[in-house]
């Protein structure tokens, strides 16, 4: 028996993938039994790093997607189009997908699973968060007994190269990133990347396989690194703190009566470094999941990279066909639950004013007497309670304060804010970070 | 569609288990399909911590594994007997199996997945390992497209515990051990931890998994930690490591036209600040893997405990009941290939003398001239090259000298240690540990 692979795409993704599918020695007996059938590129021409004859390749990619001798299609384009519609296609053909696009997922999940289910085929999206790391198929097979509290990330792996070597060489923002550009860890436009919104497509898929609804992703809220200054690292390390760009998913305390509501964000956030994701560096990503009762999970790797992505690629193409052979004849009868995305209604998502979380905030203010009691007072009157407080130093004639609150609503730090701003003694709020 | 579950076992982790049986809300939905159906215990009327009616609850365990209306056997009774003889019992009666019990499925794999491939069964065991670190599934599903190289665990709580709380309070192994047993983190009778019999049984069910291929437990070589003193501890800090107790599965390196060889091994290790390993303290447990093309990941959380283990159990038998749904027609006609264990053959393990790694050895000496040097030719004269030479103290009249070696053949490591042992200027090798 064999499984004939269609696939769309031969970047670094796409020969990685079909690296490990040329070279199935030493791996797991299936991957024998899946076949390159055929390869869908813009240029039949161009060299490759990746032995394929070129009697497979071709720039017809619709033609790939219909071809009745394809069992699973594997699409590695990236971008949104052509790649959604034709992942769509394939489906509408009862091909099986594999894919590594958390764009096309993240926006277009419930076209996408509404056709597949009507059509019983599986969409597979292991490569889409995490690169190499498995999290997709534990959140589907393994933590779903588990009532899921909260996925926090690292998942963008760029960001956190930046943050790093910011941490380390004690250097600004726009110097870590132009040097990053130069290296090949970021690209020559990083805004995906540093302004969070790739980390936005990627939590939107994991709340989604977590908490078992769909997320409108215009709900989640993101915030990137690229205010986040040396000083600020450097302050939070003093305070016992590593600054990383977390991607949170989290149920919000439930009132009686009330309808359940997530949190979904993404933000630069204070970690304290003994926490687990706080020594997670440079490239790698990690997940952290705590559900009831397995406690905390953390998932560990890189998260991007032609190897680790394709070896998520391939692993799903192996459980696809690994389904395909135990029900004996496809298209199967009834979906695999756990491979099989079924959930239909949309999670609410709380505004983020209603966040319950600690901040940390630096202040400019003229250097006069009790501007920290002005501060304070401010505070006090929303019901915002301080941890710590410190004059750090000056910048010119301005003197610097940086405090870290305690657990506070969202909303009512904003309007303690907005009442610091207009005092007198404050020159500017000079960055405002919450606190893992 | 439900599927009615005989439990073998109602302590710790079968309590946890029930406990996700009977809350379905907020899991994944297919728990509801979940019955409870029979449940064998040892003394009807003790009291329980969760609500079973007394009507499901027995003595008769084989009742339980004969019975034709049960579909999956739970066996949570841990040891070997009655353990293993009901867990072929429920395979003959063609009932699939999920099982916590490391002991069994390390000494007894070949008999009981033999049985379980002739009658067409899974025998499912993610509890065996690691608690509720989802690790065996993901071996299976995920990251058999690699080529695995190596897999390096901390699977033992109790060691883990210890030697966290030795590091921190700098006090001796019998100090922290006798205050673990009173607090429940050690049994009374701690040898399967402390000497690492435990670990062996994970290790050479991960390493039979990661590999491919069988294990003989009596192949394992394992070293405990009840020789860890805390002046090792302080000597390994300062030398930039830490003291874990590791269990490790890796693949040696291939010389031409011989056969595979793993090496599987539990000893103490030192382990540099800077590893993933390094920084996973108390309880927790965490698996590092090493593959072709993923690179590194790891999978961290607590490794033992009634919610994270019962967690683990019910994703097993979540994953049985979703195949057995999507195949209509139980018993299965073929057998997942990925969910199904397979391979025949036994792993070849390399003895021992062949390891090439690292060493810490602490010396005790005369306090005479020439004693460095002395040790220094004698390490010389079998190719042991130094890494550092601390001469550390004086423990009364005797010097302290402790040296961490460059990789080294562990057979040539142990001639020089002979050579070493004979020198008249040294007294005694107070402690000898492999370096990560």
């Amino acid at each position: 028996m064999s499984f004939k692979i269609g696939l769309l795409g031969l970047g670094t993704v796409g020969t990685g993938t079909a690296e490990i599918l040329l070279s199935p020695e030493g791996r797991h007996p299936l991957v024998q039994e899946l076949e390159i059938y055929r390869v869908g590129v813009r240029d039949i021409s161009k060299p490759r790093d990746v032995q394929i004859s070129k009697e497979i390749l071709t720039t017809d990619l619709e033609a790939i997607v219909t071809d009745p001798e394809v069992d699973i299609v594997v699409e590695l384009l990236g971008g949104l189009e052509p790649a959604r519609s034709l992942i769509l296609k394939a489906i509408a053909h009862r091909k099986h997908v594999v894919t590594a696009n958390k764009a096309v997922i993240s926006r277009f999940a419930e076209e996408i699973y509404d056709a597949a289910n009507e059509k019983g085929v599986y969409v597979m999206l292991e490569a889409a968060v995490g690169g190499g790391i498995p999290i997709i198929q534990p959140l589907k097979q393994t933590l779903g007994v588990n009532r899921i509290q909260a996925i926090t990330g690292i998942v963008n792996g760029t960001t956190n190269y930046i943050l790093t070597r910011m941490q380390n060489e004690g250097a600004d923002f726009a110097d870590v990133l132009a040097d990053a550009q130069k290296l090949g860890y970021a690209e020559a436009d990083p805004t995906a990347d540093v302004e969070g919104f790739d980390a936005a497509d990627k939590i939107a898929i994991l709340a989604s396989l977590a908490f078992g609804g769909r997320i409108k992703l215009e709900e989640v809220y993101h915030e990137g690194i690229t205010k986040v200054g040396a000083a600020d690292i450097s302050y939070a390390e003093k305070l016992g703190f590593v600054i990383k760009l977390l991607a949170v998913a989290k149920q919000m305390p439930v009132a009686s009566n009330q309808p359940e509501q997530l949190q979904v964000r993404v933000h630069p956030t204070l970690v304290p470094k003994q926490h687990p994701l706080a020594s997670v560096s440079g490239v790698y990503n990690a997940i952290f999941v705590e559900g009831d009762p397995i406690g905390q999970v953390m998932f560990y790797g890189r998260g991007a990279g032609a190897g680790p992505t394709a070896s998520a690629v391939v692993s799903d193409i192996l459980n696809i066909a690994s389904i395909l052979k135990t029900v004996s004849q496809p298209p199967t009868p009834n979906l695999h639950p756990l491979l099989a995305c079924t959930h239909q209604h949309y999670c609410q998502i709380a505004p983020m004013d209603e966040l319950v979380t600690r901040f940390y905030a630096r202040f400019l203010t003229n250097d006069s007497p009790g501007v920290i009691g002005h501060l304070g007072t401010s505070f006090g009157n929303q019901g915002v309670s301080l941890e710590s407080v410190v004059q750090t130093g000056f910048q010119g004639e301005l003197a610097e304060i940086v405090v870290v609150t305690h657990d506070v609503r969202e909303g009512n730090f904003r309007q303690a804010l907005a009442e610091i701003r207009s005092l007198d003694a404050v020159d500017s709020i000079a960055s405002l970070l919450r606190v893992l």
